[in-house]
């Protein structure tokens, strides 16, 4: 029996084979969920995982799940997972990094004859980018956390998201039944490139994910009276473009203060001629923070001043932070010591499958750098020694669960 | 002989009637340039001066014009005049009421059979409002300063401005002929509503117009780095929109610390997305005054703090103060004394057609109070009195120059 490690260049092969399906059309990946190309991805994975040996099925959102049995009897897999779907001209390692490492491990299980007590699971989820509306389609149906309309919902394309699903074969009425109950799984681990640049500045090599940032949207509406630029003296204007540049600065400022990310993203003025004084703005802001409690004060000190400097305001969306695993985030902590790699903790700014997992389920996540920060975008990228770093903590973890969690903790 | 004065209720009839002629479509006035309805207000206009026993003539620009010869041999016509083409859905004063005051003056000399020593010249000029292309088309033409190009360029419903010309049966490449020779005319005079809510505010009813201000318009762009609004730490951010905002506060502070007016009317924030750090802001800034030297330290103050910011500045315009004649600005001071009016001194923060005619003629304004400052809309109003003051001072102002012009100035 030869020692159980991952085989990088083979991991590199198979994240090129896949990105082969999908080089077109346009620059980038493009296996845009339901697609032909994101079929044909699922079809390369799942042919992997039953050469290996594992018993594959798909469920009716489209998820490609593959099951190894483990030595133990009556315990509940562990779950390793991403997605193999792509934004339009996306990059070739969100999502598609995570299920590729996720078939080395099995792979290096295999090469080394290593059974382990949990069944493994390997899950390729369906509709993970927000191009079948919000995102998180796939994982969402398998953890019974469907938004209300969700098939009528227009999709990246204008087109409803019952089309794309009809298209790939699935009834957007079925999808309901893909939900697995709470305790149906061990835990679930995701490996994932950052989609930030924290990693890559700091050089360190890996991160553990101590939790999904909750994330608030806003509306705040500054009124004026437009008015004529060139006949309207500066003491009789009410510009309403310079009522609202100082809460710009105030978000930033909260933001900073505060310990958490606070974004402008949207601003609008109107009329929005040169020669007519702004009548209206209408901005919107968002707060994301790990802690709950952060993002109340953010948004009571933020509402406050809004309203003090004139303007209606409004909260458009609240999504609740979700925490990892204590239990998973220490067994990937401990495999990052046992390999060496200097890691951190790291909260993940952005949604991932992990995110509805957790509730159903033990989850958490590891991170390895992205150059830049850059994802979505054909230039996302991380050298080939970071992604076979990850898979190697992935694998380590995984080994590591599966020693220290057992029947009473796998039912949760 | 009865004494020579404005027959207030006649010219507010004219001013009704004219208006009758554009109630639609849609809400406010509607003459717009060389529509049939702009063709039917100069027709009225016409009709009007011919019973007054002028002889009526169109350009080739379809400037309307009529002249009533003077007493005194070889002295130039002194001219009233402005515009009776609107926006869509405009006001019923903005032009129309100087056409109809200068057509009240025309009454008022017939009624008291008084004859001028000067012939009298009044002038309904064509396509004053920026509905083919830039504005003051019409006298642009008739002082020989029509821009390249202008046949080509598109009007306010993105037609070129050469169609509209051709259904009113106009021929562009001829509006060069309608140029008239600098000292044609002894002075031109116009009253108009002021377009802004300085009179209105303090109570004047009349103001002299010292010029009309020069405007400059500058493109201001500044880069950082588009981003995940999730990912990116607040210390790692490279926000255009944050790096925008305070060159809005600059530009308001400045006009205010140099007396002019300075206006950020165009800000736009790109990507646009609530979940994206601004990454690009493309916002315009126009400044105007009397005063070129103003200009001059207010755009010198501007864009060196533009660069400091971080920006890339472009200026895209400029059009110099026009200043007025000092004689005729001089007559109408001692018209508002002589008829008891308190008035004041008021540059004019908008173009009118006195602008061009400042090339070829003395040329001066009047302005009489429009309530809140509105133009350009259907709410512009001012009352009926205020009409009739603008439309005394004119007249006076008018006998006041027949004196003081003589043969020598006439020529200017």
């Amino acid at each position: 029996m030869t020692r159980t490690a991952i085989d990088g260049e083979r991991l590199l092969r198979d994240i090129e084979e896949l990105n082969r399906l999908g080089a077109e059309p346009g620059p980038g990946t493009n296996r845009v969920a339901y697609s032909p190309a994101d079929m044909a991805g699922r079809r390369l994975v799942a042919d992997w995982l039953r050469e290996l040996g594992f018993s594959v099925s798909k469920d009716e959102a489209g998820n490609v799940s593959a099951v190894l049995q483990g030595t133990a009897d009556g315990l509940a897999p562990i779950a390793l997972g991403s997605h193999t779907d792509t934004v339009p001209n996306g990059g070739p390692l969100d999502g598609t990094l995570g299920v590729a490492a996720a078939v080395a491990c099995a792979r290096a299980l295999s090469a080394s004859s290593t059974r382990l007590r949990h069944p493994l699971e390997i899950i390729d989820f369906a509709a993970e980018e927000a191009t079948m509306g919000g995102g998180l389609l796939g994982s969402r149906a398998l953890t019974g956390q469907l938004e209300e309309g969700f098939g009528a919902a227009p999709a990246w394309d204008g087109r409803p998201v019952s089309e794309h699903l009809a298209a790939a074969g699935l009834d957007w009425r079925g999808l309901a039944a893909a939900r697995r109950e709470p305790g149906s799984l061990a835990a679930y681990l995701e490996l994932h490139i950052e989609q930030g640049a924290s990693l890559d500045r700091s050089g360190i090599p890996v991160a553990v994910v101590p939790g999904i940032v909750g994330i608030r949207r806003y509306q705040v509406i500054f009124t004026g009276q437009a008015n004529h630029a060139g006949t309207t003296p500066m003491d009789q204007r009410d510009d309403a473009l310079v009522k609202a540049v100082p809460f710009v600065l105030d978000v930033e400022r909260v933001g900073g203060e505060l310990g958490l990310v606070a974004t402008v993203g949207t601003f609008v003025v109107l009329p929005g001629a040169s020669n007519v004084i702004p009548g209206r703005v209408e901005l919107s802001f968002e707060i994301r923070s790990l802690d709950d409690r952060l993002l109340d004060r953010a948004e009571e000190r933020l509402l406050r001043t809004a309203v003090q400097r004139g303007a209606q305001t409004d909260r458009v969306s609240a999504a609740a932070p979700v925490k990892s695993s204590t239990q998973v985030v220490s067994a990937l902590e401990a495999a990052c010591e046992l390999l060496g790699y200097t890691h951190r903790l790291l909260p993940s700014g952005a949604g991932h499958d992990a995110m509805p997992m957790a509730a159903i389920t033990e989850s958490a996540m590891l991170f390895i750098p992205s150059r830049g920060g850059i994802s979505h975008a054909p230039q996302e990228y991380s050298t080939p020694e970071q992604c076979v770093v990850g898979a190697e903590v992935l694998l380590a973890g995984l080994i590591e669960l599966d020693t220290r969690l057992d029947l009473k903790t796998g039912g949760k």
